[in-house]
């Protein structure tokens, strides 16, 4: 038998006899009444971003699409298997959650990859690289944008002082921000989800994860900017 | 500006002031450096079964893509934005992940759509009845397997004599057994997937969570049932 | 051989494969170099205050003596065994800790037991009798105090404008504060503690532990009141 | 006011928006209903040792006592305030607990000032040196024990074979074992546990806990030597 990752195993054990440990009645629960998320939660698969984490959520919470950048495509994208466009429909329309959250995160690979005028497709199919073309529309918005803040939607004078947390290359930064609007606004042409939006029912969000200082910040739609989630919210901040 | 959901906030600050607080220093290597995650999960975007939570994963450790039913579709299948597929040829040829996991889990919300034979399109695309077609090979192997035990892969004289776990429905739990027996398949016609394989850089997993007991169960491919973790690696068992 | 509680077995092995785990360099480091706490931590043994669990502590963060309702004895006090006052001693003067924290807590039995006229020996010996008349000067200047809030330290003109937190007895809450109170003149009794108050080495601080709403009350002594952490210090709170 | 330590401060915000917002409602029934717990731990001061962390407990769980070296002085010792009697009494006549552990740990600083023949006075009173010299018992025992293992309680043909875990010193390694077996034959001169346990209601144990390599050794009154947890009980150990 092809033996399994051993640092899984380990980290099952801990799972098993901590987590699972405390709070097995409510496990238990769960599986026996099933999910009712109140929230969705788009993300990237990378490895430093996980939502569970970023949120510290217990069982039940969240309902996770992850794919690479965290893509929305738009609604009629031709396609016999749209995983993420199924996932979605399966949260709002079967699950009917109330809030759908997109969030990106700094650093990304993906956005990187998209970024990159050099790059090869990795394989014949290159799947990759027509997923990445869907951060086209942003590369294009955030060209040219010279003295522009792109986390903050500012001038600014001088481009240092640009607001780009963390040493966060400021291109990539404006383009996985731009990215998160995209998808957005993607979302906005599922007819289920305008529909919901409308009347009340459903909920839109971007965030975006800065991995380096672990802080979250949050779209502003009216300010076409991002905020810190603690200078929104009263939150404190660790120093 | 639209409120963020408070609940999500909540966690983002749990997560700010005692898991980012612990390990700022490993967030701020991994920003630096880059990911180079050993493992890739693909799992479900169900609510109560995260691989994070479940393999107690620090950050940069596992890749993870998600998708309702934790399916992998057939390498030549069309369409132009292909989320899962893209995600795996990052996580394979870019990432150069050396283990792919595919995590099935008991009481699929995907997997009982599938099974439902009075279930209705949720939208006009209805891209979920697509998307969980792919489940037709697993539901197809399964009928007709009376006195079959759908975890343990043996025949049994009496139906209920099959090892169904925590009061699951044998029919759905065999499916999801047997549909991350078929993704599995799926990712061998992968030709960057097969190729690694057959020199040793890469090797393929299947596991099945069930929730309310908080069990893995890992497949042996030669004798193509599923066995605890907890049996098969010399751990002990949460009693 | 006797069974150890299997119920501490099971959470070994939760620190073992989570805690541990995912700390170990920092395990053996500590148990390399030794341990220089910044702070030690004078705190109940009730189950229900873990002074590490309330302040998130990781190894080697703190010192922590633990005895019924966290009292420290004055320096003169005699007996052979004087264990709380040894602590102190090797806290203060031999590993040369910054801080001292006196944390009381709400819906303490210590106190409770205190302010029981009915109250009998639990052993010839009543250890905890003699133990617990170290409250008697807290209880002797709360008595009277009609109209006075014992947390805030401020007189009301109606008893029920009192803040007292969480259904606590205001009685019992005024003694448990006047109590961290006489423990920190207490320990201002102890010469190496003026002395090293006096010169700047070591800060002395009050608090007060609401378990049931989890709020952790500090002690100002210029105020002579205690005030919420979250309050005075800049810091959210979870709603 | 003076200013509250930062560290405590930062992680008791962990507490509150992690810990305490997952568990709510368990502290604030466990207020309400007064604990019960079921296990008293007598263990040491040490930063790097907390029962709560080593044994995974959730709140209302261990009564936790702490000194310095996790001595429990003779029953018969004068003196007025004697806190570590104070606190059993409370533990076992008042709450009833069906369990006391004394837990030594490795590398303790207050067995090794008793083991140090140049130990000066801290301080004029010297409640440190009284204290440990409690250990006397345990250093006298252990003197002349040439090539004996400290732990495991057996004789060795050649010193290096002792079994001394993580490069502890053997003598040291071998005086907290045998002051652990020390403070169990204490306790037991305590008339209200010896009646206790001669009628089933309580059950002693003994454990010695290895910081450097997180290993828990229970203790085996009938071989009088120490075993590790995870051979005794059937758990699996982290590789």
């Amino acid at each position: 038998m092809t033996r399994f990752p051993q640092k899984l195993l380990d980290g099952y054990q801990g799972f098993l006899h901590s987590t699972y440990r405390k709070r097995s009645e409510r496990y238990r629960e769960l599986a026996a009444s099933g999910q009712r998320p109140e929230a969705m939660v788009i993300a990237c698969c990378d490895s430093r971003a996980a939502p569970e984490i970023v949120f510290d959520s217990g069982p039940g919470e969240i309902f996770v699409l992850r794919n690479v950048a965290n893509l929305v495509p738009p609604y009629n994208a031709e396609g016999r298997y749209r995983s993420s466009v199924a996932s979605i429909e399966f949260a709002v329309v079967s699950l009917g959650v109330r809030h759908v959250v997109v969030m990106g995160h700094g650093r990304c690979g993906g956005v990187a990859a998209a970024l990159d005028d050099r790059r090869q497709s990795l394989d014949d199919g290159d799947a990759i690289g027509h997923w990445i073309s869907l951060l086209d529309p942003a590369i294009e918005r955030v060209a040219g944008g010279e003295g522009y803040d792109p986390v903050r939607h500012v001038h600014v004078d001088h481009p240092e002082d640009a607001h780009v947390c963390s040493g966060h290359d400021p291109r990539q930064t404006a383009v996985e921000c731009m990215s998160v609007r995209n998808s957005l606004a993607n979302l906005r042409t599922f007819p289920y989800i305008s529909e919901r939006e409308a009347d009340g029912r459903l909920t839109l969000h971007g965030a975006w994860f800065d991995i380096s200082e672990g802080m979250l910040w949050i779209y502003d739609e009216e300010a076409e900017g991002f905020v810190p989630a603690i200078e929104t919210h009263g939150m404190s901040v660790q120093k």
